[in-house]
């Protein structure tokens, strides 16, 4: 197999502030630090595994502009594979504009969507999207992902899918999907306020291998039919959370490609996240294998 | 005189976000429209002015990277004299990112002021802050600000000033400026909870010729020795505020150089400020001559 892992999604690049606190809005405010960053969910979780050792690569579109070449730029010099990044000529790339509250490490996002035009089924190159032992998907253009998926299913391809939001035709999506890695944010907009653990083993319900449930700094929870599992979300000492759940998607297909139970994935995957958190920066702070194992050793 | 006006003071690269609502911490958002313009206090002045017809120049700091070279490009484009723009090449250009909350158009500003070195008393060039009948400072760097104030008044030279916020040393600053144009933020920091007018006339205290105090979008208190004046904000349909001071600034003194009543000039002002806010950016929507007169034309 050429690769361990092919992600199909949105990519962006982001432009980081980190600010001495949110301000209010008529406000101004001095930055303590920027840094530009190469962003979108499925990129930063390539670049996670690219970091890792695992060779990924990414599939999605760009403008014709220069922020689509320093994407790709970026995509090249962590390794990542960009053979099947498409460049759109009629629009420009999107910008995730991104506002760090100091010392919290919350963050708020102002995507520029732009115009950028989604994957047809034509511009989807099957072979491609089977190149990789695993498929990851961010399911935000419904029609493209579910031929991908089905696709990849087809092929004996295993299906990782990071749901951040609920999106259009989602029981369709989740049906093809092995592992869903899905937001306490999308937990509350499709299941209600119900118990995270409640959410992860209700995910099952869609043929799934296991489902997950990020939590934020709380940590996060691994359903399969023998049981759920949680997993605390390690202490460190938090800059900006940014990225952080899609370095967990990048570390936690990491864990299957490795063949781990699910529990070891999960410690492995909170552990690659919080590393991250410890720098300014969607990709910075993201470890090498001996990084984590090295902070592993240390953390019980 | 080789120019009308000559600005020297900070420059930034403005990233401009108008979004559905200016959103709390820990939210994703979309934006509605994005625009990228060149930025800064003065500069925008500067602008402002050689859109009227008025010949302008520019002197300041930008580093050695894209942005600086943005930042020069936009300038020239206008048709500003960028002969005394310094290229630091120690550090990089600031850029500001603007959030704008749509519809009130009013916005918060997140400043990257980069560790840009301030000017040097060595690099300021007398012969060019001497050539233009008019010197516009924003006296965000001191020590500079009051050496290019008094070789200015040395030489017969006027000299406006931008007053956004408390400064250091602001009372031999404002003892060197013939004409303070201060914001209502500068009126609250410095005289505590005191009415405008009245603010405007206290100013006059420190030998300037007129005194004006700048309220947003109610409007604007010109104080001289004859009496106090005021100049309501014309009402239009606000897009974005951003830079309505600096646009406001630049109209102001293109008044001065046409020697013209002060009544006149606040007026001609604050058409040009509105006309500005109609349009999303610093300074994309900055009229034209025949652009104001046609809207004063129709506005009491």
């Amino acid at each position: 197999m050429q690769f361990d892992c092919v992600g199909f999604g949105l990519c962006a690049s982001d432009y980081l502030c980190l600010l001495p606190e949110y301000p209010a809005l008529d406000q101004k405010t001095e930055l303590i630090a920027f840094a530009k960053n190469g962003g979108g969910p499925v990129p930063t979780a390539m670049v996670t595994l690219a970091r890792l050792g695992a060779r990924s690569a990414f599939i999605g579109k760009v403008g014709d502009d220069a922020e689509g070449r320093y994407i790709i730029d970026e995509l090249q010099k962590e390794g990542v594979d960009t053979g099947g990044v498409r460049i759109d000529p009629e629009s420009a790339t999107p910008q995730a504009f991104i506002w760090i509250d100091n010392p919290s490490g919350k963050k708020t996002i102002a995507l520029n969507r732009t115009g950028i035009s989604a994957f047809k089924a034509t511009e989807l190159n099957e072979r491609l999207i089977c190149s990789g032992r695993i498929l990851h998907l961010d399911g935000r253009e419904v029609e493209p992902s579910l031929l991908a998926a089905e696709c990849a299913r087809k092929a004996g391809r295993t299906v990782v899918m990071d749901v951040g939001s609920l999106r259009p035709r989602i029981e369709s999506l989740l049906s093809m999907v092995d592992y869903p890695v899905v937001s306490e944010n999308f937990v509350l907009q499709y299941f209600g306020r119900i118990d995270h653990a409640q959410a992860a083993e209700k995910l099952l319900q869609f043929g799934c291998s296991a489902a997950v449930v990020t939590c934020g700094n709380r940590g996060c929870f691994g359903a399969t039919k023998s049981g759920i599992i949680f997993q605390p979300a390690f202490d460190v000492n938090v800059v900006d959370t940014t990225g952080a759940g899609d370095v967990f998607h990048g570390a936690f297909i990491y864990g299957l490609l490795q063949k781990w139970e699910l529990a070891s994935t999960l410690r492995f995957a909170s552990a690659v996240a919080a590393l991250k958190c410890t720098q300014l920066g969607g990709r910075t702070g993201i470890p090498n294998l001996e990084g984590v194992e090295s902070f592993l050793n240390t953390h019980n």
